[in-house]
């Protein structure tokens, strides 16, 4: 059957999908609150320096820097407190040569002053002066105006997925509402006839569905909005009856299973009979995950995933997370390493065909402070072995290997 | 101020706190599907064997392994094929000696056959006869009954957080409800008289609230329910309120800002005002993060975290996430390092103080297959350095800082 197969590398696998699919995703302004997760449909700019002042980062006293040069615990500088800020004001006067302002953390720097003495380098003297113990430099335990954020640069880039500090930047500039990138619906299909609901009990010769669900929660985990529609038999009529209404009501459709030679063949014709350019590859060079599929139809990716569990989720994962996170494949080399950032040692040797990307599941521990991965040996037809492990490693092509103690790729899962 | 304050480790004050919150959190059954990212709140036992019978993972033949030993293309086993599995079907028969089922991946396996010939290594002689060129061994391409799970395991313990292929897992059990923890409700409260809302204009001396929303995030994504409580003002009974109204919604409350000192001590009179235990760390030997403020009023957790962003998320990040995503601290060495999973080489030296724990934040990049971290300087004020990084570093305690080139513990943020 190989000859059938137009088997693809992933690298090629992605381009040739990104070549037929929508360059842009339609956005929505959403709270600022419910953007977590989400990706920036546009870039946001600010309109004002954040802060707007020079404010203090201590508790302390604001003075000029230059009045405290030489100032040391024997021979402490002098200066008069003349002034006191109060949060959230403007400080009404400025301090000058010889004088100081007491400050809270946070404060507004009175005009004149350019640093802030923190207070446990101070002495009181008496209610109106204090002796400075160590010097400060201009601009000490102050944040300048703008120094957070200068109005008119681009605080997130489009593309951007917000993160819980990115919700801090965006109200720190007024953004109570953001345009984000649509969640892409995603439709999907289970196919097997020895496939039952997993409320059924199953007879003998038949298994509870599982695909479904792992892709439902892939999905979720990269912010798509899954829909599942239920198990289709191994049948051309079923399949494509099924298939036009998931790409009705979604903008991407997963079907999994039917990892038999024939129904691929199906799956395959269905799709390609469903609109141009139909299936763009057929089998992926790599392991697990090569019985995979990929089609565009109309501009809506479909992908046909393996029926083995295993072999499901890395394809989603190399396939169809980015597209769910991104709208798009990573492209130059630091993005595809950073797909598995972790670097972890390998504690068994395991070998490989040249030419072809392995994925090992591991189960990640630390030992006097280095990481290491440990195989999870067992079949891609079981889910407990996708259970058992907590990462992906990535076993590069043109490797046909690797031993015990080398260092490998590994991302958490 | 120093000696007012009681500074704990990191270790220390999880100890304590630990002490003081409760064993277990209720539990609530749910759907399956609505159960990702939550904690089981008890064990799931498989009630049957997963698969129920043993099951093939390719498509081929099954036979009986003894009929194929020796096989080779230039001397075949030949065999009679005598059935074909059904999908979804137990097959009505016995494979006998000399005989063989066509099979399709995921078919039932004939009584009597113990393997499976891919289809590869097979020549169709006749309709009735194959020739098998390479000879399997018994459980080829078979998966055993029981062997993805076994009736009377544990499939997931209780406390394991559900990832999507934990779904799958749970789906193949038929277990359609599970009885996860319940989401812990967490109110949040800014403090400062310098805040305004971030749909307001800051007057000088004024900026937006920052905090209410990095928390917001951030419990989100650790599976918590946040919830505003607005900006508070500087005072006790202010204060006073807005937190007893926090812990009578919530599980949990975080306060941050208040940074000054006068503050400070405000926040800790009044929430030890409130219940026992009170206030039991002041104070937590980290950088940045240091004016953290750990109490616990009639069973739940009340965190003081600083009012500069950067701190407050690392706070958050050591003391509060494990909270919300495990209901406890992680205890073993293991666990503790497996909170920083990545390793990565820092390409700046920096000093730090011995007996203090640094975190840095950093940029992260690949370079040939290494992992290098670049610290983003800027004050621990500046939300924006919080945004340029992707990681966070721990400089262990004892070191007096890192070299470059070092290789040091990285979580992504």
């Amino acid at each position: 059957m190989a000859e059938l197969f137009r088997v693809f590398t992933v690298e090629a696998a992605r381009s040739i999908l990104s070549e037929h699919l929508p360059q842009k995703r339609p956005g929505l302004k959403v709270p600022l609150l419910e953007s977590l997760g989400r990706c920036l449909a546009e870039d946001v700019t600010a309109v004002q320096d954040v802060p707007g002042f020079n404010r203090s980062t201590m508790d302390g006293y604001a003075v000029r820097a230059r009045d405290t040069y030489g100032a040391s615990e024997g021979m402490p500088a002098y200066v008069d407190v003349c002034g006191e800020v109060h949060m959230g004001r403007a400080p009404q006067g400025e301090v000058k040569t010889g004088q100081s302002w007491r400050i809270a953390t946070g404060g507004m720097l009175p005009a004149g002053a350019d640093a802030v003495v923190i207070v446990e380098y101070t002495e009181e003297l008496d209610k109106r002066t204090i002796g400075i113990t160590r010097p400060v430099a201009p601009g000490e335990n102050v944040v300048r105006r703008g120094e957070d954020i200068s109005e008119g640069v681009v605080a997130l880039p489009a593309g951007h997925r917000i993160r819980p500090q990115d919700l801090g930047l965006l109200s720190s500039v007024g953004a109570m509402e953001v345009e984000v990138l649509l969640p892409v619906r995603v439709g999907i299909i289970s196919t097997g006839d020895e496939l039952v609901s997993p409320d059924q009990c199953p007879a003998l010769g038949q298994v509870r569905d599982i695909n479904s669900y792992t892709l439902y929660g892939a999905v979720m985990s990269c912010g798509g909005e899954p829909r599942l529609y239920g198990i289709i038999r191994d049948n051309e009529a079923s399949l494509k009856g099924a298939l036009e209404q998931c790409l009705g009501e979604n903008e991407m459709a997963l079907l999994s299973g039917g990892s038999s030679v024939g129904t691929r063949d199906v799956a395959s014709k269905v799709i390609s009979s469903m609109g141009e350019p139909g299936v763009l590859f057929h089998g992926l060079s790599i392991k697990p995950g090569k019985p995979a599929v990929g089609a565009v139809v109309g501009n809506k990716p479909v992908f046909g995933l393996p029926g083995h569990p295993a072999s499901a989720m890395v394809v989603f994962d190399l396939m169809v997370a980015p597209l769910l996170q991104k709208g798009s494949y990573p492209v130059n080399p630091e993005e595809i390493q950073m797909e598995f950032p972790l670097r972890a040692i390998i504690t068994r040797s395991l070998r490989s065909a040249a030419g072809r990307l392995d994925f090992i599941r591991v189960k990640l521990s630390h030992c006097e402070g280095q990481l290491y991965a440990e195989p999870v040996l067992g079949k891609s037809g079981l889910i407990g072995t996708m259970v058992k492990a907590d990462g992906l490693a990535r076993i590069p092509v043109g490797k046909e290997g690797v031993e015990a103690g080398e260092t490998i790729n590994v991302k958490l899962i």
